[in-house]
């Protein structure tokens, strides 16, 4: 299943995308208003069979939300592939590096990313967004697979010069629209063969970035496990699992992004996630 | 006015703190469910006028809360004590060193802190902690004073190694019950000279920080223009504003906390933070 969330009409909500179109899901399984609320309700099952009797809707006839627009928790893991590693001038490190994203910093495919007036700095980062199903603290490695509802694009757009003030990433990644998310989040029950998976950002059409998800360093299973020893972790939540190499800030000359750019993230299988700078 | 966050007979409440126990402000006020609630309703006024008619409460009829149990966001600045910078060996920087703390970190005045059995370098922070009042984004130095509802005392509870694992904190910075928060919000009009205020740290009745305010090296108006420039800062937000010099880790030997310690911040004027470590 691919999972949406978007207003209609004014009122926020969430469906299925098909072919053709969606299914309101929000007007289907009442008491289930959000997909966090599903996520947590543990009802992805009857999500599937009520699907055939919800309303259709047109793709165009909604906004798209952030996939999650609401999650308790954003932890991003930096520096998690080598290529990118190595081109930031970092060392090899025995634990992820990760920092916190706030939900309000977000943005849905195809919304408008805002370049702040403050920066001439501003970067795409391609990356897989992981979405907790089942939450837990002291995740063994081995149970982790089971906690993962499923994944979506994200750009973890960063302003470079912010996030290097100090040693801490925190303001380079909070700014509002820069984590742009989605547009879909695709269950892991579609997905067989992740690392295998092409991950690519695209720089008004140009490839900026080209991987492949099973180049990370620390796996999905890694990641939950030690983010899981420090922080319980809730329905919803989301892992940003790192960017790949080739990144603007690390180009010679240096690319950054400008208004009237066009920054897309695709990964095979997941989606393709585009958004215009303004 | 002191502020509250309590359970009461299992359910959750604010209230005034008073010589004698306190008011039950959550009685009072109907519709105002929380300190939280209270800001967003920018209510203060409203609270001093009603709670003379308040029912009263001992305050050993109570279990305290955190200040406020769940900001959206809590963000810390590291390194903003000169002294406590020197000791951990790090650069002037032109601009805050900031991290995240998640709501669920947190833990009330004389709530049992738990020793994680991940680690054995459990330390200490004495912070002062500012509660937002007025929200907004790019909130300039100038202005900064009238968007503070007040203060209380925090400890920003540490593991050393977890957030020495990389060059990012959070690890940490997030271990369940590690955030004390506490007794109570002191409102910013009940103090005029904060910046002579002390500040200290004792464990087990040993003082181990003493410093003032003023020593702060990024100060409060300082501190939300800059945060205020990449996030949004809402009603019942925290800002922890960094510890003193002394903390476990830059003694000679080293000294963490262990299971059966008290540990204490105090802050003239302010209030008194004790917790057991179990």
């Amino acid at each position: 299943m691919k999972l949406v969330s978007f207003e209609y009409q004014g009122r926020p909500g969430w469906g299925i995308a098909e072919e053709q179109g969606l299914r309101d899901m929000s007007a289907a399984l009442p008491g289930i208003a959000s997909l966090k609320a599903l996520l947590a309700a543990d009802a992805l099952d009857a999500a599937r069979e009520a699907a055939a009797s919800a309303p259709s809707l047109a793709m165009d006839a909604v906004t798209l939300l952030p996939v999650i627009p609401d999650p308790s928790k954003i932890i991003c893991c930096g520096l998690n592939y080598d290529e990118h590693r190595i081109e930031s001038n970092n060392p090899e490190r025995g634990h992820p590096t990760l920092f916190v994203r706030f939900a309000d910093s977000q943005a849905a495919h195809g919304a408008r990313v805002e370049h702040p007036p403050e920066t001439t700095k501003l970067d795409y980062e391609a990356e897989l967004a992981v979405v907790i199903g089942h939450g837990g603290r002291r995740i063994a490695r081995d149970a982790a697979w089971s906690h993962v509802a499923g994944y979506a694009c994200y750009n973890d757009i960063s302003v470079r010069d912010w996030q290097k003030h100090s040693s801490q990433m925190t303001p380079g990644k909070n700014f509002p629209t820069t984590g742009s998310f989605g547009p879909w989040l695709v269950t892991r029950d579609e997905i067989d063969d992740l690392a295998s998976l092409a991950i690519r950002s695209r720089l008004n059409g140009k490839v900026m970035q080209d991987a492949h998800l099973g180049d990370m360093i620390f796996d999905i299973p890694q990641l939950i496990e030690y983010i899981s020893t420090f922080t319980p972790l809730s329905p919803g939540d989301v892992i940003l699992t790192g960017t790949p190499g080739g990144v603007g800030l690390r180009r010679d000359p240096p690319v950054f992004m400008k208004p009237g750019d066009r920054i897309e993230v695709e990964i095979e299988k997941i989606g393709l996630l585009a958004n215009p700078i303004v």
